[in-house]
């Protein structure tokens, strides 16, 4: 993006192996979906490492009770992908989570209650070098902001008394969000707090929605502030499985020129010329573009007006003309195949591509 | 948003029943996404009908040949959507769609050829009062301009030699617009132009790939400028069905504070606290909410964390809490109802809302 500012110079912050802020590459989270016991480890474990490939670096699982927190302790002990642990109500949650390796605890002021809680689990977080987010949302601030007619400046004030609590307790390792589900409180709130304080922030807009319309709003929203320099990790919050969210948030990065890392598609949108089934192609093909984090542009088109053009300027290019399917590799024809032998070709090269 | 600029001034361009430009509504359009006959006429007006209720303005079709010329051209006389022509290489295709009561026609400066066809064209839509769009996308710019080293001007360049001619001919209903596959260059090319023309803009990422990163993409691009003032209609591009791209088209327009009516859902991405099944829940609410075009924020929440506050928010809320789904209505519990009961229940609170 032409108009991008330079990332704000923020504290660096460690959550397991992962950097956040201080100059580090934006990061991507998601969370899991569902409830865990030991009986899933190895299918979570799978999805994690799949999770990691399409370009996800930390993913967070709620813990509403005891067995979820032994469940998410033993789990982090199994995988390298870092977790988070998210806990409301209860902070004793927070303690039995913080006997694991796991990277970082998610604490929410407007659910976490007395001061005397939350100076046990930063305590004890800070005793096992274990990151903290503070994650505010508009949707579950603390009653004593409730009074407060402007919903990003009450997100502001949740997070600096908190904040204010962690400085007293001298815990430095803190990440802070402020979500709302309105796109421009979302922003505002962010806007304010990273004025006033140098602690990374996690971005999200919360309950963004089902698939398209939540792309549309953490789009809008991420996007945004990505482009004033703001942010050091996102979360794409969609009513979809995970590594829908895991996808558009790499894509948000790459839209905003924050991370180049990977594949990048372009894809025609079909019309009543095209004659190549564009659509069905860049299901079949996204099976496994998504496992490189080369730095590959690839293009899939349908027809002769834009096709051609794009295909050449492509790594690896495909264009239907006529009953035939060209393949280009950085701008040379490499290949003319029939729509059937297509999906096969196109792999070949791809493989070829990342090979080299 | 917080930071949007008001829409620039622009001439008011007519297309059959649409207005677009001079302080008009931002429209959104579609591309119907196949070759079309006489035998597909029934199927496509109820699908228009269907697009239109999804907030879709304007639908373009392909026209390659002369059959499709036909077709696109006695759909025109058949449906109360306007009806753009996309016209590339044979203008003769071009005369013929204005012999119908078609809207618009869409013309491509790299791909239309000589200007004694342009001029053709430009005689008979000004006889006939329909609007052009000049089309200009970076992968069929004019031979003439393969040289221009960047991208962005050379769209501006294609652009403004079209405009020239048009100039020429005292032609004045004409949209532009100025597509590239990078999200960069499309914003700066339409900076350049709006700031030297008062034609209306068409805005969109071309070729923006598979659904997700082709939503993220078109929001990145089209997004940042209607915030920046520039933009009059829209197209959100997708290798996915033309639903999906109204479906988007019409949240960028309410992201950026472009359009207010229709359903705003806030829902939850699911985790593992959540009891009830939101991601299922959203779905099938999709098939009837999106019919109305009255203001109204429904709220899909899985647990008691966020639940009640963002369901309490909205027009229409349910929140999982514990076994039972509770439905509020404008900060009010109406009903407390099972699982099982809770689409139905769901959709005649919503059926009370849009009648009221």
């Amino acid at each position: 993006m032409p108009v991008s500012r330079p990332p704000r110079s923020t504290r660096t912050v460690k959550a397991g192996s992962l950097l956040i802020g201080g100059g580090f590459p934006v990061s991507v989270q998601t969370m899991w979906k569902a409830a865990i016991g030991p009986a899933d480890f190895e299918a979570v474990i799978s999805s994690l490492t799949r999770l990691g490939e399409l370009g996800c670096d930390l993913v967070r699982f709620a813990v509403p009770d005891l067995a979820a927190a032994e469940a998410v302790g033993a789990l982090s002990r199994r995988t390298a992908m870092p977790i988070a642990a998210d806990i409301h109500f209860d902070h004793t949650l927070a303690l039995r989570c913080l006997d694991f390796p796991i990277a970082k605890i998610r604490i929410n002021p407007g659910t976490l209650g007395a001061e005397w809680k939350v100076r046990e689990v930063v305590g004890k977080a800070a005793d096992r070098g274990v990151a903290l987010r503070v994650g505010v949302n508009a949707g579950s601030l603390p009653r004593s902001l409730e009074g407060e007619k402007d919903p990003a400046e009450a997100m502001v004030k949740a997070a600096e008394e908190e904040l204010e609590l962690l400085d007293r307790l001298s815990f430095r390792d803190a990440v802070f969000s402020l979500k709302s589900s309105d796109v421009g409180e979302t922003i505002r709130a962010n806007m304010r707090f990273s004025k006033a304080h140098d602690h990374p922030l996690h971005l999200g807009v919360t309950e963004a929605g089902p698939l398209i319309p939540g792309i549309v709003r953490s789009t809008a929203g991420i996007g945004n502030l990505l482009e004033r320099g703001i942010g050091d990790t996102i979360r794409v919050s969609l009513s979809a499985p995970a590594a829908d969210e895991v996808v558009a948030g790499v894509e948000i990065l790459r839209a905003t020129g924050r991370r180049s890392e990977g594949v990048k598609i372009i894809s025609c949108p079909r019309c009543g010329r095209t004659t190549f089934d564009v659509q069905n192609f860049t299901e079949d093909v996204s099976s496994f573009i998504h496992s490189t984090r080369k730095t590959i542009t690839i293009a899939v088109m349908g027809c002769a007006v834009n096709g051609p053009g794009e295909a050449r300027k492509a790594d690896l290019g495909i264009t239907g003309a006529g009953k035939m399917a060209i393949l280009f590799r950085k701008g040379e024809i490499v290949r003319r195949v029939t729509y059937e032998q297509a999906l096969e070709a196109f792999q070949q090269e791809f493989d070829k591509l990342c090979a080299d």
